[in-house]
């Protein structure tokens, strides 16, 4: 590393020597690949797979920026991927902004990007394009970072909402909430630790493995809004009854006994390593077996009826609630 | 225009009703084309033509956010169609993030995003995914926005700095320094208006051109640190020495005027409307031809020799000078 300052400087933004070798020893040393090249303007890129090309992109400001089972870098390389996995892509690359704060210290950047460096190894993603902003100190609160990701798709892969029909069964590869709670206590508002761990994690082997199955109709990452949001977004979608059992739902014991304490409904917290599918009832068994393959506490968690388009959650003593969509956000800047 | 509130809430970005108006009512009403669908994680992209893939990112933070000439939403779709353009692609695909601050108007917003679906529709290029943040009041100052954009070269193109040869002849494709001139008057810091106008637009035609007369080298737009910078750029990655002639730079009278008033070097002036190419020697006539059908105010300005790499300015009296590298920026947040 020869950066020799210890903190982010308006000079290392100025265009001159400082951004170069911060773009260079910092973050080009740790994401380099052989498309990344700082001296050019635009990344020229290999061949891809055949398929629909796929693109999504996304912003990152969660706080605080370092958090029990990742950080912002980490998380802003699994988000990206994770939205093109569950459109039945295979990301291939990402680009990145950064905005980072006057003051930053160079080696919390360090850990952060590399972070991000290992998650998109991980994940045989590379980071093909950069930009770096300083701004000037009390804004930025840090960093936030946007990554864009690209992907293919098969062409033969339908996915989406308008093939969800009455009768398809709802999956979910693991525990909710976690990444939310993590955050909650990583904010030490509450004057008390965890081992709560954030659940951020590339979801691409979970939704491959779904994508050979015929029958799956839709895929999604209950990010923010959590589980009960990406329900409520079906029934909209769709106008048909998303029917979700409690009981079914894998919530861990840590999660279950911070929500309670706090006052927080996990259903609303933010996973970031986990999807919710839809499938055709035959396909359900199926299903369940190739996601309990990559995480033991995958479920099959409900179904979609013809009853009229809201989400009602069946209790384990047999009663109904219906879970309203969120008007209020309960917990901010959670990615 | 549905959204009910003057101002940016931290409501606009919960995930709820207000963030869904918000994205759908302003951005997607603004932007909208065949390939955005705010319902979806990622865009599916049509085939797009044969060729290279090549991608670019920008982050744009300009302070004033609106100036003569144009604001930060035209600005983020030049600023990255440029990037392409300059590697000898067509852009077609672009996608936004942006950060915007609590308060901030939202008939401020609307301009920006009218501005930033013109520019794109002047270019003939689709905004196919986005992600909007809301930061705290006293963060993001106002509105930052990062652009991924997308296009095409084809294959047998070949541009860079390792084509450049001593001999080769040095062209831009109009005035300099005329953004940096505008965005500083913008400022009012300095108690006087004139009449100044960024050149903010697409250099696409002018890129265009060029890629079709063989012989051309290099090409690149001179932003952050304006024309002396690219120079810099182009003597260190060449080794080579870049010999400009004063008389022989295209500046707008009123840019001259500003920069002798204040003190500033319009060869160090950010442009976000031009393009400086490299050309072989025998290809320069034809060259200038090619962008004077596109700007009038197109200039040879110079050569690379084979002396020691530097930038030398040869003044109009005969005498000649070194052009720097940048070392502090004179003028930040111009982009």
């Amino acid at each position: 590393m020869a950066l020799k300052e210890t903190h982010i400087t308006l000079a290392h933004g100025n265009g001159g020597r400082f951004m170069r070798e911060l773009i260079d020893d910092l973050f080009a040393a740790r994401l380099g690949n052989t498309v990344l090249d700082t001296s050019l303007d635009a990344a020229s890129i290999p061949s891809l797979p055949a398929g629909v090309l796929v693109v999504t992109t996304d912003g990152f400001t969660v706080q605080p920026l370092e958090f029990p089972g990742g950080n912002i870098g980490s998380l802003a390389v699994h988000g990206t991927i994770n939205d093109l996995a569950v459109s039945g892509a295979v990301p291939h690359y990402l680009t990145l902004n950064a905005f980072i704060e006057e003051g930053t210290e160079i080696a919390l950047l360090e850990r952060l990007i590399d972070a991000m460096a290992q998650a998109a190894r991980d994940s045989q993603v590379s980071v093909v394009a950069g930009d770096t902003k300083v701004m000037p100190r009390g804004q930025a609160d840090g960093v936030y970072f946007a990554t864009t990701g690209f992907g293919v798709r098969p062409h033969t892969l339908e996915l989406g909402m308008p093939h969800v029909r009455a009768g398809d069964r709802i999956l979910v590869s693991g525990t909710v909430g976690d990444h939310g709670a993590a955050v909650l206590l990583a904010r030490e508002e509450f004057g008390f630790h965890g081992d709560l761990r954030s659940d951020s994690a590339s979801v691409l082997d979970a939704a491959q493995a779904l994508c050979k199955i015929p029958g799956l109709r839709f895929m999604r990452d209950p990010t923010r809004g959590g589980l009960a949001t990406v329900a409520n977004e079906m029934a909209r979608a769709t106008s048909l009854c998303v029917r979700l059992q409690e009981d079914a739902i894998p919530i861990s014991e840590p999660v279950q006994s911070v929500c309670e304490l706090l006052g927080y409904d996990p259903l609303y917290l933010a996973s970031e390593g986990r999807l919710v599918a839809v499938v055709a009832t035959e396909a359900a068994d199926q299903a369940l077996v190739a996601l309990r393959n990559t995480n033991t506490e995958a479920r099959l968690i409900g179904e979609l009826t013809d009853e009229p388009a809201q989400v009602i959650m069946q209790t384990e003593l047999g009663g109904e609630r219906v879970l309203e969509e969120l008007e209020e956000d309960p917990l901010p800047r959670i990615c």
